[in-house]
């Protein structure tokens, strides 16, 4: 039942490892308040003077390198200060769906870690840790997904039918099932994570989400999936793809506001929110260029094309996509932002 | 510097996958020792009821599932028994170089297991986990590696240049220079290993080693790579392959004598002996058939010999040794065998 939704692997120029320069901006825009949050508020009993830290969501890299190295670095940094730092050794958990591109991952380790490295395969919606042995973890751009699209709303025959690729905002309905599935998918998240983390340890969280009153079809990013959504449905109209498969081709994706968010996480009540703030990200200035844009939207949202319609539909539909960004470029301008956060969460 | 050695990844035909059968069947006589070893030799304090294993040079199974489901299957049973079996959790780590097909490894995990899984890229000669975490290691067919081929012996102009691609057993000098890198790597291996360990953890190690007074190129697997370079040599001549090339190409693997095993192991001298066992195995019937050998060889080989020459130049040498396997089937029949061993060392 569940929807894999896998980056796009290997190293090539159309692949995750080489478009994801955006979802590092906001890791770099958050580490000053990392670093600060764990120098205060981390407290845990090191057993054996081990820190195990682990990315859910981790893709192929860099991004997960840069995010794991600045979550070490303000551990050092808490203990060096605290003249207990002594042989510390880390354990970086890197995970992601078994369909992840790990041997990319592996190939393209840092060099000069001073970790020692596991792949873990399998979805963050369940345990993928053993309990009572994390001390951080984050995830990072992997929290608007859902585990899998709602039933009715790839149904053509349901009133509740989605004709859109996405949750562009516009239908209540629609709207009303993608949120009771991201709910579902944030509390097993959170349980997950809450039997795995240490009495103490971290969760620290980032992405983006909705401010109030705007819709996704009026983001940026919505109306780039629209813009797909439309290129589909010429490539079925000209036969090249079947408009059936079209109609139940749904993305498992959820971008919540951030009151949603908030409540899911107190909902839960097993963590205190140390922090819940929207960054200003000043690398957030994406580059409103058709080139740009579809090949950051192919190593994202092409693999689970492909996987629906095929590698060459895929190939072809973003050709479409390119020509159609080109047409909205004054529209994509003027887009309304998303908002970008960082939250931490310290496990009771 | 160092030489790696990777199994044909992926699923195909021509996969480690699909051809390790024989690498299996020693597991398969070995069970009832690993069981009764596990249950009178391991005696460790719990911490939080998780249980560490991990296979050191695991490949892409699936003889490695089979190795760690041998093991958790001997330490429920010895905790059932005990009457202390309450909620353990297991966490298997997954150990081979970072060229290792990870994502097949991944995808065919088995669907039923019951335990945390988690890869480990890097080579296993060095540290690949944290001080004092492991339980049971295990390491199956692995340590006739040996991390880089002695340099003497690949120099042309060098008095102990090895003119054949293997350690024959005919020449004093290269096996001496074998035999000493082969100590190197087997004291590297055990003390990573032995920091990794929890006291009173064990260690089992599967393979083969030679009898006193048999050489390797008595046995069928000697003679099967004595076959490999006799084909390479034709592509040279033929001028299909580089012979500079073929000069410096030795294969990183030194089959040890029992005896020369055991004294690496005392000389080491953090690990108790609790089993040298040499383990008639009921499955080492090897099909003397030359598509099966030629096959069984081109998947745990091919890797490196296409490393060096590429793969067509491996495509076409396996072709040729086909034929040659073909030629020599009366010989390969009366090969002297090779002793496999299941060794249990318990970290003091």
């Amino acid at each position: 039942m569940s929807t894999s939704f896998t980056m796009i692997g290997g190293e090539g120029p159309d692949s995750y490892q080489k478009h994801s320069k955006c979802q590092g901006g906001l890791l770099e825009a958050a580490k000053e308040k990392i670093n600060e949050t764990i120098s205060t508020k981390l407290d845990i009993n090191f057993t054996l003077n081990l820190v195990n830290i682990a990315d859910f969501g981790c893709s192929t890299g860099p991004n997960t390198f840069k995010a794991v190295q600045t979550i070490i670095d303000a551990v050092e940094h808490k203990y060096q200060k605290e003249n207990n730092y002594e042989e510390i050794e880390f354990q970086v958990f890197f995970n992601d769906s078994s369909n992840n591109d790990f041997n990319t991952l592996f190939k393209t380790l840092p060099q000069a870690r001073r970790y020692y490295t596991a792949g873990v395969p399998g979805s963050f919606f369940g345990r993928v840790l053993p309990k009572i042995t994390l001390h951080v973890g984050v995830s990072s751009y992997s929290l608007h997904f859902v585990s899998t699209v709602p039933k009715e709303i790839k149904d053509h025959d349901s009133h509740v039918w989605n004709k859109d690729i996405h949750c562009t905002g516009l239908s209540k309905e629609v709207v009303k099932a993608y949120l009771d599935q991201y709910k579902i998918d944030m509390g097993s998240y959170l349980n997950a994570r809450a039997q795995e983390l240490v009495s103490g340890g971290l969760l620290l969280l980032l992405g983006s989400c909705l401010p109030n009153g705007v819709q996704m079809s009026e983001t940026l990013n919505g109306m780039m999936l629209d813009c797909i959504g439309s290129a589909l449905n010429d490539m079925a109209e000209k036969g090249l793809i079947d408009q059936e498969k079209l109609d139940t081709f749904k993305l498992p994706i959820y971008v919540a506001y951030a009151s949603e968010l908030k409540q899911t996480i107190e909902d839960n009540g097993v963590y205190t929110i140390e922090r819940f703030d929207i960054i200003s990200n000043e690398n957030e200035e994406i580059p409103i260029d058709e080139d740009f844009l579809t090949v950051s939207f192919k190593v994202t949202v092409g693999g689970i094309v492909a996987s629906q319609f095929g590698q060459d539909a895929m190939d072809k539909t973003f050709e479409v996509v390119k020509i159609k960004t080109q047409e909205i470029l004054p529209q994509l301008a003027n887009a309304k932002p998303e908002m970008q956060y960082l939250i931490v969460l310290r496990r009771i």
